[in-house]
């Protein structure tokens, strides 16, 4: 059984969703929640310390075997992309230190995979998702949505090629 | 006796210095390195990983008391930004969540505050740097520099202001 945990990361509020691939490659729906992270204070340290927080809570209660991440879709500013780099950079360090392994898939890469094409928009992907996770009329938060996808993603590429996180290879080598 | 550990971080490598404080606000030099970023591989979230084990080694061994950060000069590019707000993202993670606080500075006013003027080069900032902590004629690396730069900036400010970081009064609150 492997348990994978997608991340959908932002400045202001970082999505996450959780499902199980057992050995056949069926996979099921785990658990799905928004961590926002607009805590009340301008200071960014301590929103990202937020992040670290709460996602090490998530980690905790739902134990992840390994984690998938989009990839960034190019930023039209260099200030939100610098944002949106803190977010993702505290996530991944959160994840990778605690021996996870982190695989990256391009925002066209997940549309591909559950959609079947690369240009398909946001609604057709969260159908999708709801779809394969047989969850019905239930709402999704799109952030949740992303981070589901994302992590069924992973399912789908990883049943075809068997990829081994660099992350963890490191931190083997490491201790 | 505060411990400051001041950083420069960057997507390459990262630059480390500490100082000590004493009660009558005196300082001292007691270490500095580079953190080199640039493992045996591609893997962006295994580099982002090696900058966190670096940096949980150095605060293990060192024990700063408190952390000190320059803002980031905007960057031109957008892929740049990103790169950057990752490794400075993946730095304020690892030592908020060690319940460090973590004081940001405008690079102008480390500037200001070594030198005396916010338009300073780099060249006049790493002469002060060694002067103030009667480091002689000892190479300094140019990212090192930057980060005892901005850990004298800490001990200047907070002689004057005497400021609290928000990220340890967040951490306080939810332990």
């Amino acid at each position: 059984m492997t348990r994978i945990l997608g991340i959908d990361p932002g400045s202001q509020r970082t999505g996450i969703g959780l499902i199980d691939v057992d050995a056949t490659g069926k996979y099921s729906f785990v658990h799905c929640q928004m961590l926002n992270l607009l805590v009340d204070t301008e200071d960014f340290p301590a929103r990202l310390g937020k992040l670290v927080f709460d996602l090490e809570e998530v980690l905790e209660q739902w134990r992840p075997t390994v984690v998938a991440i989009e990839t960034v879709f190019m930023e039209k500013s260099a200030m939100s992309a610098l944002k949106l780099g803190h977010a993702r950079g505290a996530a991944i360090a959160t994840v990778v230190r605690r021996g996870l392994s982190v695989s990256e898939y391009a925002p066209r890469v997940v549309k591909q995979s559950l959609v079947g094409s690369g240009a398909a928009d946001k609604i057709q992907v969260q159908h999708m998702v709801k779809l394969l996770l047989s969850l019905g009329e239930r709402k999704l938060q799109a952030d949740a949505a992303d981070a589901l996808a994302v992590a069924l993603t992973h399912a789908h590429m990883s049943a075809t090629t068997g990829r081994t996180g660099l992350a963890t290879a490191l931190l083997r080598r490491r201790r």
